[in-house]
């Protein structure tokens, strides 16, 4: 599936007013000077002397691993050592976040997403000496130089590498967190790692690459940001970003450009709407700010009433033509139509406890009968009592037992062999995506299955950390570590939004 | 031959109070906008549209070609069409002197000289729409942008394309010079501009690359000056850098660096040091700058002084592996020891002419008898009635006709069947670079064979115009137009200071 939406002269429709507070929510940039790197590698072989005294030649490549993901501005000190610098200095900068990445080369990548997210810059220093600050942000812990030109003349010394990291994350604001074992410890402390990074002007998919505000995502850090550093003004500007900037029928696009003005993006991605008034209400549960019940209420319901006017077939469950345009998880094969039935059943009560927060009862019981009769269509349609699962377009996708759980439609008892079946169904579309595993999670919790939602945290998120990651990834299956949902791993992000819960998780449900 | 020298802990010598008066000549940077490309072609084809509203897509490629060399700063207008901007543009430049250089892939570029020196940029802009100033001189007359990456859902537009150019040179300055025939007005206006391009904070051999000050390239952009725009304070304060760095010996350097102090080089070539007493001759000739007789005279002397003391074999003349020391021309066979033969006497000669300005008329004397012996032993060594040239090293290289003519050691009315002899014999090294054919020119002249002169001068400099230059080469054989000295002609400069001496000649003796 490639998630490209372009509608020709779109034009999203703005409000003033909620744009306005979303500005005035704007966070502040913590700045934190990492003046050098860990570790370096020359040619590949660990550097015994001084990085500082290490004169390189033209073809040498000089590997610094900082030892922790970074979000922020390089600076380089460069020298020249010999004879006098008689030509510019030529050099290759790689960014990576993890070592997978410099392992590929960019040249080669023809995938459907942008070559121009790979970190790679090219650089000319005509004088040297030379203090170089690239004017560009980068995600990264690994900055890999290779020296492309010198001269014969001289060899080029690099005096130093920084970084100054940002992130709207204030570290003050973060609580003493309950002791856990080592490895729920390292687990939540590269899920905290995850969520700081992303936390920038705003709550970004990935500091490497989108960098921008997606609906998913936002709920799923914002469940991090309320276990850890509560900073709720952040998701507030987030959830009044998504309000103020929309398709001109109100509804909310998959994702809201921030530059050079606020501005929904041409998708539309029906789960990541529904999404909407569950984060609302996650955030008016944590905060009771009644500043934004009154603002957000009614642009979150819309979200729902759309889909239930325009989604819908004639057994009252959301069509498959309808279901194609929503996420879920990156697969090209999934069949969606009762994964979304099922977010649309948890948005629905969503509304209704919206609804009941603002004291319009009649409103809420509408939506929990509407949720109610979904319910049943949904359990007559897609249960198969012979499979022991639900089963939709010949799949017993784990995706469909997951929301279908989640949305209360899973028959009571049934779920753990539901789950086990669509596990070891080998035609079916594998979970690609720590935000699909995130569902899961959750999903065993809801069915009660609270041991193996621990198993899978820690297999699952600690896989990554056994792979080499000290943040979390957008994509992880780890069955195939090599996957891209984009045509090459060099493009993949692995410092991604969506993949902090383990603080939620850890937070509310296992420490 | 390879042109590197590295002297290991090399430190010049440096004459403050010199260096101060280079200081207080620099020159004043003359700045022209060029606001638009002449010509554009999209993907190879001539683009019928406006090039401000061709939207470039991923792979495409925008030629512009300003339609004349330029110096200068570039600087691009971008915006975006269609979907908003969802991924940073990504930019290739490459900034060509000549369509030749395009051709060639920049990658497998393998030569001795620096790669550094290409002049090929890549850009991540990450907002539309920008203006981007890019912070490097290039000299150029065509940009080739290519689009490397934008993504599916916006195009790339130029709206301009624009170069802010930079010279010492001032128009103002340049006198009504006499109308001539429309191939030698071709050919001195290639050389005006040759010269105005390189007439930066010194005068450099070329701005695309090196962008030094020479010293044999000096000598000859000097004789241009006094033929135009009559800058006599550029050259004077190029003089000043020779003398007031040099190597420990006071032997000058070959050039000389300004960035970020002035250095000498420790690359030293014996003729481009003996070209020194005839550059400042030829300089006081066109001033009469009692201060630069006064300074630069000894100075001056010492050049010649040093290679009579260092450089004689036991049959007075040059030795073979002292002639390894110097250029003369690009050429890895060359025997150069009648050559800087050559170069000494004449380098004798002016030092006699400086001796008797200061009223040193006993040193004058002492000048003109080591020159006269010279004259001697060289004819007696290297001429061959038998052959009818003079022969080196089993050569009969038209190099070492040129210079034992402009040295009057060629026996009257014998060098025009020389010069034919060397010229036609196929074992010997052929000229390669303007630089060798501004001499053979001058030797012609020397010869009293002015319209063979006149017809060489058209048909080597109109050669480098027909072949598309706007500006003269640093390398020209007409028989083998892709030569390079360097490995590949991408790194060839394609504006030469060496080359501009049809503004003298033509000045001179052709007009």
């Amino acid at each position: 599936m490639e998630l490209i939406s372009i509608i020709p002269d779109f034009q999203p429709r703005n409000d003033p007013e909620l744009l306005k507070k979303a500005e005035a929510l704007r966070p502040e940039l913590h700045h934190t000077e990492y003046p050098a790197p860990a570790a370096y590698l020359l040619n590949g072989a660990p550097l015994t002397g001084n990085p500082e005294e290490t004169e390189l030649r033209q073809g040498d490549q000089l590997l610094a691993d900082f030892g922790r993901h970074l979000v922020g501005r390089v600076s380089l000190q460069l020298a020249a050592a010999g004879s006098h610098q008689d030509a510019p200095a030529f050099l290759q900068l790689d960014l990576a976040e993890i070592p997978g990445e410099l392992a590929e080369d960019p040249e080669s990548y023809h995938g459907w997403l942008s070559p121009s997210w790979i970190q790679r810059e090219r650089l000319h220093i005509d004088r040297l000496p030379a203090e170089e600050t690239l004017p560009r942000r980068y995600a990264f812990r690994y900055v890999r130089l290779t020296v492309l030109g010198t001269s014969p003349k001289y060899r080029l010394v690099v005096k130093g590498i920084s970084c100054r990291a940002e992130s709207a994350a204030d570290e003050t604001r973060l609580p003493a967190l309950p002791p856990l074992d080592p490895e729920l410890t390292a687990i939540r402390a590269a899920g905290l790692r995850t969520l700081a990074e992303c936390m920038q002007e705003v709550l970004e998919d990935g500091p490497k690459r989108d960098q921008r505000l997606w609906l998913g995502d936002l709920r799923l850090q914002a469940l991090g940001i309320y276990a850890s550093y509560r900073q709720t003004d952040l998701v507030k500007r987030c959830l009044y970003l998504f309000a103020g900037t929309t398709f001109p029928d109100g509804r909310m696009s998959a994702n809201v450009f921030t530059e050079p003005e606020p501005a929904a993006d041409d998708t539309y991605l029906a789960d990541f709407a529904l999404i909407y008034p569950m984060a609302l209400q996650e955030y008016l549960s944590e905060t009771d700010d009644g500043e934004a019940a009154e603002d957000l209420t009614e642009p979150a319901l819309a979200q729902t009433d759309w889909v239930l006017a325009h989604c819908l077939g004639a057994d009252g469950l959301i069509t498959r033509e309808a279901a194609k345009d929503c996420l879920i998880d990156w697969s090209d094969t999934l069949d969606r139509s009762a994964c979304l039935t099922g977010v649309l059943i948890c948005s629905l009560d969503a509304c209704a406890g919206l609804c009941t927060r603002r004291g319009a009862e009649l409103r809420a019981a509408a939506y929990r009968r509407v949720a109610a009769q979904l319910r049943r269509s949904a359990l007559e349609k897609w249960w198969s009592e012979q499979e022991g699962c639900f089963v939709t377009g010949g799949q017993t996708a784990i995706h469909t037992q997951v929301w279908m759980t989640l949305a209360d439609v899973m028959p009571e008892g049934r779920a753990e062999a539901a789950f086990g079946k669509a596990l070891n169904a080998l035609d079916s579309p594998r979970m690609m995506t720590p935000y699909m595993h995130h569902y899961y999670v959750t999903a065993l919790l809801r069915a009660g299955l609270r041991e193996k939602a621990e198993a899978h945290l820690r297999s699952y998120w600690g896989g990554m950390i056994a792979q080499g990651g000290d943040t979390f990834w957008e994509c992880w299956d780890p069955e195939h570590p090599e996957a891209s949902p984009y045509g090459g791993r060099v493009v993949n992000s692995h410092c991604h939004a969506w993949s902090c819960t383990p603080v939620y998780l850890i937070g509310r449900f296992f420490s």
